[in-house]
């Protein structure tokens, strides 16, 4: 089961977080002469190789938002794959964090480009472990992502709470059994999950939980005892260490917090060196010291 | 605005209707050898500029489902750009039917990718005029898109009542204060059209109304005079015109009814020719007369 290497490698490494490969040309250190596409995706490509060789050994695993390779057309989302098949070849769990969901015929689609293999038989265009879904659409738009995961061994990450701001304005809702509306999709979560269970007690469907959001990451993990949290919102966004220690269990598992731009940002820090690759690498160690620190490991 | 553009073609083609290019190679009359992506998206591409060619005459617009394509890896991500552009060089308007979003930073690089500009300068990849996308992040992941729309005369979709089944699970479900939770979906999705409202009082931020579930799209009616609908579920899915006449306002304008497979694989029903382009013509055809039967017009 994904879920049970993922949670190895976190206690393998001793660090419950996840790399944000989010990358833009903006966030690159050397960026001018970037004018085009091809150039502007290799370029990420490039930058993003450095970051996971200096992270590789003590993070287990990367995310990539794929909006941001998207940006840059069939280059872009060329270095987004590249980027994944280069951390898995690195050892490292992969999360492509694309936020898919439709009815259930293209479901089974985006399943098929992500996680499965198409109608001409030939296997996946995207490499991940897991990847991330919309759950708006209710149980048959989710059934072709679980049975995948299921037949080839990978997870999702369904949006229950998300990290910013204006979360509340939907999610926070009350419904007339005195459920916020994100508890509702959270039970739901739990429900899908149940089929695929690993031996440390959670699923292989997950739960985009924010960090941002203390008190209703607290009320998730005393709801959905079988839920692993996909957890964004730290450092950046706002997020601390200390408002996400009631995210995980008594043994300081169940959730992996990712960061993006304070890692790959750090060399424009003061706090660190303006060598990106050591900048990230030092502001990756700094966030696993801060999260073990509240997670008492 | 280009609302009006889309009601102004609408008119001019006497046809509520957008023809759903959710091709996939399954789909293909002859589909036998096509064994690598390179030649999925190269035939698909070709399927596709068929239909339109025998289309673009009488029907307002196309619509594209990112995931068929996407199972192709990049050439099949090609093959959906260079059928849109196709379209609208065919005289077409075009929506990419994407449903993406996140939090605020991630939706304004997917803004940048299908509706705006990247952070080097270079105009979005993806050409379309309109894209659907998730508004379960609430306000701050949904103005990056309103402000492309506003700034370069684009529209996008909302995702409000979705046509499948499941869709009740979630959507349904009823607030504290009597609405359901696609009503409050809706509100938001007014609210957010408000700077938007074209010269035919209906904004450029529209929502997605299935057409099999013909209570809520009325209610929704009554609700938000101001947005534009896009109706899937049609014909294959178990939609009919009569269910969706109060889809409408009583110049029979508001929405546009969205069929894919029912066009696509028309050449599969005996009713029709075994050419699909003579068989997607016919069916397009027999689908504006059938809507605009019970539309009055």
């Amino acid at each position: 089961m994904i879920i049970d290497s993922l949670i190895e490698k976190i206690k393998e490494c001793n660090n419950p977080s996840v790399v944000g490969l989010d990358t833009m040309v903006s966030y690159l250190p050397d960026n001018e002469g970037i004018k085009d596409n091809y150039t502007a995706g290799e370029r990420i490509l490039e930058f993003n190789k450095a970051i996971i060789d200096n992270i590789y050994d003590i993070v287990p695993a990367v995310k990539a938002q794929i909006a941001c390779y998207e940006m840059y057309g069939l280059p872009g989302i060329k270095a987004f794959n590249d980027t994944l098949l280069y951390a898995e070849k690195r050892g490292m769990l992969t999360i492509a964090d694309v936020k898919r969901n439709d009815i259930e015929s293209s479901a089974k689609a985006y399943s098929n480009a992500f996680l499965g293999r198409n109608d001409i038989g030939l296997k996946r265009f995207f490499k991940n472990d897991f990847i991330t879904v919309n759950g708006y659409f209710g149980t048959d738009g989710i059934k072709p992502f679980v049975e995948d995961c299921a037949e080839r061994n990978r997870g999702i990450f369904v949006l229950v709470k998300t990290s910013n701001p204006s979360s509340d304005e939907f999610q926070n809702l009350t419904l007339e059994d005195g459920r916020k509306v994100y508890e509702a999709m959270a039970d739901l979560v739990s429900e899908w999950g149940k089929p695929l269970i690993g031996k440390y007690g959670y699923s292989s469907v997950g739960a985009v939980v924010g960090a941002t959001h203390k008190e209703e990451g607290e009320k998730l993990r005393a709801k959905m005892r079988h839920t692993f949290f996909l957890i964004p919102g730290y450092g950046f966004q706002g997020g601390n260490a200390d408002m996400i220690k009631g995210f995980f269990d008594k043994d300081g598992l169940g959730g992996i917090v990712n960061s993006s731009r304070g890692i790959l940002l750090a060399y424009k820090n003061e706090k660190y060196s303006n060598d990106f690759t050591k900048a990230a690498r030092q502001a990756a160690i700094d966030m696993r010291e801060d999260l073990n620190r509240v997670l008492g490991r």
